[in-house]
């Protein structure tokens, strides 16, 4: 993996893909001490930074390949990305997500045109029903982070950071990604170094799927406790990837980690002060740069919004929980 | 008013405002049966298109006039809007509002560094408490929409518009716009004119404050029968302004009329599909290109969100309702 497949990506993508803004608003600088740039992938085409992964995974395939169809398992946002960069090249998607995934997920990667296949957590063994469905129609297989085309598309996110963190003409500054396998993660981190040295990558995760955070520290991989559901259901992985892993060992400052409530309250402060939809996963990084200063370095951070693929019920508990 | 105005504006403000983008999410084309384009400016700085007239007109005052401060009138999106462009020039601003404005708008006010001076809307006469300060301080009135410079504001989210619809190869839509006073609507109507011929202007009000609508088939400034307030607090106003009607009366095509509910399930759709949080009187231009689509003509249509300050619980309110 280095900035030229990134670039390549970013060739095949661009025009599919949207430019998101880098926004501000003067009420959040002011919580946070310090100016405060926000990365709204949830202003993706399907609500979150996938689209570009799927996108360039999809773009990538040898055209004969990709007429076959993908194949992708998914929580909700990794599904919603294949599918419509599937729909975008008419080629067929079956994505197999679990039956407790947030209903707007699953209605929207219907609604995409995918075949969705549920599962039981519990008592189904996703990779073997995956690995049935693949063989018997012969379907391409698009991992959601361990894949190298999807690192470069997400990878695309960073070009973007780069480029307008230049334009406002700040070098250095802590970029803060919501980190599930990682993924989005190491994509920025490899466009960061490529093209802003002085910019840096931190992940940050939810109390106790702090495997990243965990990882760093130890230099090695390590795997949550737990994997039972939680709030920030985008980025519930059990540990870092084979591929994303040392990327990020190499280029990212050390992890952050905050609580589901900091999260909540980042929700309905991204509600008041930015007008936007954030899921609980996609606020982590802007809950880090609110209320977790202190761990921070500089006078400008710049956070992602990584999705905002949530339900009315889980935002509802988010705008009576409030900013306070 | 012409064009020129508007580009004096541009040039005065463009580097304090937001250049808002042009968005659209597949699922709502299929809702509306056409191509669904929306310009948020919800997303603009204190959450609406207010912020551009505001910055406007304070930017045009002479400096010893600005020196002395400012002073307007607005149930919350031009109160913020002035409040922040005071701030940007360090000069002293007072807003009136009603006590029963949205309490967010309230509180963002205040928190922009304006002093906030609230009446009773049954009880005390708004325009004499405003000459009383204004004369006692010498503050300078910003007129919420028949004002030139104010109105020149908004025009730059039509120079936008135009250029954004160039981009995308639009020679031809119709121009939803949220419609009170008529500031955005007069304001993009005269910049279309100028800069993008094809693209024709209409503005959309809620039921029963449908006076720009009226006054566009009778020629004259009708009046709403009620003050009564309703759900889309920020574009309940009388009638179109002295200003702005002549210009819509000009160049609009008929104006659309939706109810509070559709306002309601445009919020929800929003929130769905384009992960932003959109206030009920900013939601109608796009429930109107959802649910009105056949009051409109061509394939393309382009749709302001005007602004998201919305209290929480109204919100709540558009979420529960959902978008069916």
């Amino acid at each position: 993996m280095n900035i030229d497949r990134i670039n390549a990506a970013h060739a095949r993508i661009s025009g599919a893909i949207r430019r998101t803004p880098l926004l501000s608003a003067p009420l959040l600088d002011e919580i946070a001490g310090r100016r405060v740039l926000v990365k709204p992938e949830c202003l993706q085409l399907t609500g979150s930074f996938k689209f570009r992964g799927g996108m360039s995974a999809v773009s990538a395939l040898p055209q004969e390949l990709r007429a076959r169809g993908v194949i992708a398992f998914s929580s909700g946002n990794h599904a919603q990305g294949v599918a419509l960069a599937a729909r975008r090249f008419g080629v067929p998607a079956v994505i197999i997500m679990p039956s407790d995934a947030p209903q707007m997920k699953i209605a929207n990667t219907r609604a995409y045109g995918a075949e969705v296949v549920l599962y039981d957590r519990g008592r189904e063994d996703r990779d073997e029903l995956g690995a049935r469905l693949s063989s018997e129609r012969g379907l391409i297989l698009i991992r959601p982070f361990d894949e190298p085309e999807v690192i470069a598309g997400q990878g695309t996110c960073g070009l973007e950071i780069a480029e307008q963190a230049a334009e406002l003409g700040i070098a250095e500054a802590e970029v803060l990604v919501c980190c599930g396998g990682g993924g989005l993660t190491s994509g920025i981190a490899l466009a960061l170094e490529a093209k802003a040295p002085g910019l840096r990558a931190r992940p940050v995760e939810p109390e106790g799927y702090d495997d990243t955070a965990r990882s760093l520290r130890s230099g090695t991989r390590e795997r949550n406790r737990s994997e039972a559901g939680g709030l920030c259901d985008a980025i519930l992985t059990p540990s870092p990837g084979q591929l994303t892993f040392p990327i990020m060992n190499r280029l990212c400052g050390p992890g952050l980690v905050v609580s589901e409530d900091d999260a909540l309250r980042a929700m309905a402060l991204t509600f008041a002060h930015l007008k936007l939809v954030a899921e609980p996963g996609g606020a982590v990084a802007l809950a880090a740069a609110l209320f977790h200063g202190t761990e921070l370095a500089g006078d400008t951070v710049i956070c992602t919004i990584s999705g905002g693929n949530v339900d009315p019920q889980v935002f509802a508990r988010a705008l009576e929980r409030g900013p306070g």
